[in-house]
């Protein structure tokens, strides 16, 4: 396997874009990440898509053809890679995978949702759960999320105060980040009196219903100084499944996917949780924030919420969450979250993420999950190659 | 790059299979191949899956996590990916990038559709198509391959009957193929007479709506033998993307992207057409699989009706196309054709497939189109390695 390096970025904004179209989207990402790698246009060999459900949101399939041929990439190959909300994860790791074969020298891996043409997103969402066992029985996002929230709390003590938090530090990281959909800051108070969605779970635990679209250019790792300075490379690529109803699980308050796919991230990278400066996590919910924190290894088992209470997530805390303001407050075009993810990490450890920037971060995590864990992606990346 | 063998090949019976879910489907297919090869559980490190509609047809995203759960998999990575009616041969290849590549040494690539619990399927098909230029005004697939057809005649003088012979060619094979939907022999009068749906193109020269799976089991070739005595190795992968929209394409009656992929996997494998000894076309209509016999360059452009009417593609035939029955006969489960497909490749070379086995076959092709050729993926197998 060769070593891989990510060389470019492109993000669009991320939000309720009525005005934007599906192919406008993915197509701006794209072009921008290929701009801001210096490659040429011969230089470029596959692209590898993200996106959860094109069918049910736009009614068209084929994604990646019609994007490669938006994007005037024909005869490239092109792929889409699906699996919920994890879908960006996946195509990142195809991507890599792509160049660490050695099939590619250069590829782009993005990610594009466009969720605001349907009347309601709900029922597309719920096809991320088991439909058979959990959705036709009536189970949305929010109520299984729900569940395991109320669980958390009888089990641990978790308190409402410290998942609110989770929202509360999100948004104060959004509020510096010109991609984020809802670029404000709020409060304790304000998350727990918004409107009730799940009980114990209100709109600000929720993340959006949003457009967008994110995009890199990687890299072989011996190749990369051709076109940057900067190159940010991949240490790890790492993807477990879990199961897909919650019924099934050993403990719903864990998530075994995210358990065993940072282990072997953390092997591959060399690396402990402890090494790592900055880190995107899935926070689909305040509570999957929360359960990230513990499953990744920053807090033990029942104490993601005193580490969210004590500030330990902020950006200049013990390890920050979230720069980019997460799913809750940068967005959360489902297919398009695991590679905004990444581009947020490379803007960090490239040192360019402005007011919302962790001074001196040398290693960062991304961390990506389908449904209530069915799939669940790890990526971890330095800015030195060792 | 590693050198990489399919060791174990699982295929349900395609049809219209209303007793069994889209999971049973799969985990039979999957299960099938894994007994096939002799690996252990312990062996089997990770999956993908090609599918183009799950959303659609069966309401169900996030299938490779369900798939996994299903099938007693987890945590291993488990991975869907698109391209509509090439979804098979996408994962296919994405399989053998993840051996080649050293990430993986056992790994499972899949397929499978269920299309059957739908009232009408077309308008889950017709997202395989430009949806904005050609299924919201109205085009299908079977009127955007009838005007292929017409322009092909009219071009070149293609005939009726010529166009006619592809299906009974295929009726011809699938008679022996014991998974096959329609396992009966048809004429060239049979197929002209049938009911009309786009003319020229009447129902026999239209592939079904099926239920189905098929799955192999994909090894590094330096580990083949632990495993069976007959691996059968992969010489070349090669995908291709090409316009979506009929409209855009410099001409109607070339698929661009079969050129592309099918020469680049000549290279790759080097060897020429005129090596191939067997041969499974995408004829989601008798028109595609007459162009597929041209593109691949078994004919000269305008001569793929005179090839068939000569009997050429048969089973004893100078260049045998589509011994399984193809997607006319055998049935064409979207997502699981490319991997039917190499099914029946990995048969024909180990000599394996009864009374339409083409003799002595040691070089075998596979071609799997998307949409009208928005994409397209060739693969080239060997019963040698070298």
């Amino acid at each position: 396997m060769r070593d891989v390096a990510i060389i470019g970025v492109g993000h669009t904004k991320f939000g309720e874009l009525w005005e934007r179209s599906f192919r406008e989207l993915i197509s701006e990402a794209g072009l921008g990440a290929i701009e801001d790698s210096n490659i040429g246009g011969a230089d470029l060999e596959a692209m590898f898509v993200g996106n959860m459900s094109s069918g049910l949101f736009v009614e068209q399939e084929h994604i990646a053809a019609l994007i490669s041929d938006s994007m005037g990439l024909n005869p490239i190959p092109c792929t889409r890679v699906e699996a919920a909300c994890a879908s960006g994860g996946l195509a990142l790791r195809q991507g890599i995978m792509a160049v660490a074969s050695g099939y590619h020298d250069v590829v782009v891996s993005a990610g594009v949702e466009k969720m605001t043409d349907v009347v309601d997103a709900t029922p597309a969402i719920a096809t991320a759960s088991d439909q058979e066992w959990e959705a036709q029985q009536g189970a949305t996002f929010p109520s299984l999320y729900a569940m395991i929230a109320r669980r958390h709390m009888h089990e641990y003590g978790t308190t409402r105060e410290q998942l609110a938090m989770m929202s509360v530090v999100n948004h104060k990281n959004a509020a510096n980040n010109p991609y984020a959909q809802f670029p404000f800051e709020t409060t304790v108070e304000k998350v727990i009196n918004s409107s009730p969605v799940a009980d114990p779970l209100t709109l600000l635990d929720c993340s959006p219903v949003s457009d967008g679209a994110a995009a890199v250019v990687i890299c072989a790792a011996d190749k990369a100084k051709e076109f940057t300075d900067t190159p940010i490379y991949v240490k790890a690529s790492a993807q477990a499944s879990g199961t897909m109803a919650l019924h099934s699980r050993r403990d719903i308050c864990t998530i075994d996917s995210t358990i065993a796919a940072s282990r072997k991230a953390y092997k591959m990278a060399g690396v402990t949780v402890k090494d790592i400066d900055a880190t995107e996590v899935h926070d689909c919910f305040s509570i999957n924030g929360l359960l990230a924190i513990e499953d990744l290894g920053f807090a033990e088992k029942g104490k993601g919420g005193i580490a969210l209470e004590e500030g330990q997530t902020m950006i200049d805390g013990d390890f920050p969450i979230n720069p980019s303001g997460g799913l809750k407050a940068r967005g959360h075009p489902l297919g398009a979250t695991g590679i905004a993810q990444a581009a947020e990490i490379v803007w960090q450890l490239r040192g360019e993420a402005g007011k919302r920037q962790v001074e001196g971060a040398e290693i960062g995590m991304t961390h990506n999950i389908g449904g209530t864990g069915g799939t669940a992606a790890v990526h971890i990346f330095g800015r030195d190659r060792n």
